[in-house]
């Protein structure tokens, strides 16, 4: 069945899709850890969104303060919030990019230093550690999704 | 044209890809009708984000009190978030998994587990069901992405 | 090497594929502006959520103060927002629509119209404009996307 899958559409096989591939599946997990990193957050916090949530810490009142908002759960959620905003557009905008023929050597350069950044931009959110340091860190992923954008729309447009 | 379509790509003719377009049209779709309950909850509860929604209501203290925010729409908000969270790397991911030649039937049971259980953890979130509901299909789904971000890993890996 | 990428997939030389790219790419640009608008609302309304933003005014109390909602950055963090809970379903449908097929002209109309609706519902949002300006360019980029998925549904079911 890979031979037959290989023959009808070879993505696979193309070196530029492998990296597109290799790099947005580690970014998209890094994403998907900060769900794990809130769960965290929420249980060591004892900090909840939902009653039912709070409901293995007893009944009325003493299950009711619970259904709070924590500082450091919040703090996870506005760096998965940013992964979202950042992460969605780079897989976007990447995938276009991968298919629009760049070189292995050019498209890796983007790859690398857009997950790096963004590893870098949840340290830095988490630590957390002093500005311009997330700053610096998401800039630098934008930079990379928008420098892909010029490149699709170079090579695609039609309006 | 569907004929030249089907010849310059046959990813629509492949079956693993036609069973992920599926998939990914219908969580999509769920997670688009999270707009649709949010506005039904917020024209019932009347709680509304922005002024110029309260604007039929009346005007100035009239209209301001339905400025608020109601329990009930921000269960489906937080939903609607954490659908944001699960399904956009299952759509990510799972692309890349069908483009790596998976057998069929592996492939459609990742698919129809991860589709079950973010329609469970939607039930289990809007109802609201009692937990360990809301957090097992949550789990359920993450770890189908997982095990599908295996494969694409050991299939594409070029760092 | 272009000429052995479009060998292998040839996806960039199809021209329902270049419409495709071209507009997801100026819509996905068009969310990414949303982080630039928030960042310059944040700054000159002096309001951060996070501690270590609000250091280059000082310590303590004097940049405690800073740390705050401000009408007009919660007003572009929903649009925002917003962006994230239709623009992903647009471009990971429409990626599908793009593969099923359909005539040249009927694609680009489905592309031109979401794109200009969610254009109008940024405008519609940020100005903004008394209702429904707003809750009907949403709706005309809502249905963009769920004629999208009944099309990519007709073309590829497989359960």
């Amino acid at each position: 069945r890979r031979g037959k899958m290989a023959k009808s559409t070879q993505l696979i096989d193309n070196e530029v899709f492998r990296a597109y591939a290799t790099y947005t599946a580690i970014v998209l997990l890094k994403m998907m850890l900060m769900s794990l990193i809130t769960a965290y957050f929420r249980i060591t916090r004892k900090a909840f969104a939902n009653p039912e949530d709070t409901a293995s810490f007893g009944k009325g009142e003493s299950a009711k303060k619970f259904l709070r908002t924590d500082p450091d759960v919040e703090r996870v959620r506005r760096g998965h919030l940013n992964d979202l905003e950042n992460i969605v557009p780079f897989a976007g905008i990447g995938l276009l990019y991968a298919l629009s023929g760049p070189e292995l050597s050019t498209a890796l350069l983007h790859f690398r230093i857009f997950a790096g950044a963004r590893i870098l931009h949840t340290f830095a959110y988490l630590i957390p550690l002093p500005q311009p340091g997330r700053g610096l860190s998401w800039a630098v992923g934008y930079a990379v999704t928008l420098s892909m954008a010029y490149r699709v729309l170079t090579a695609a447009w039609l309006l």
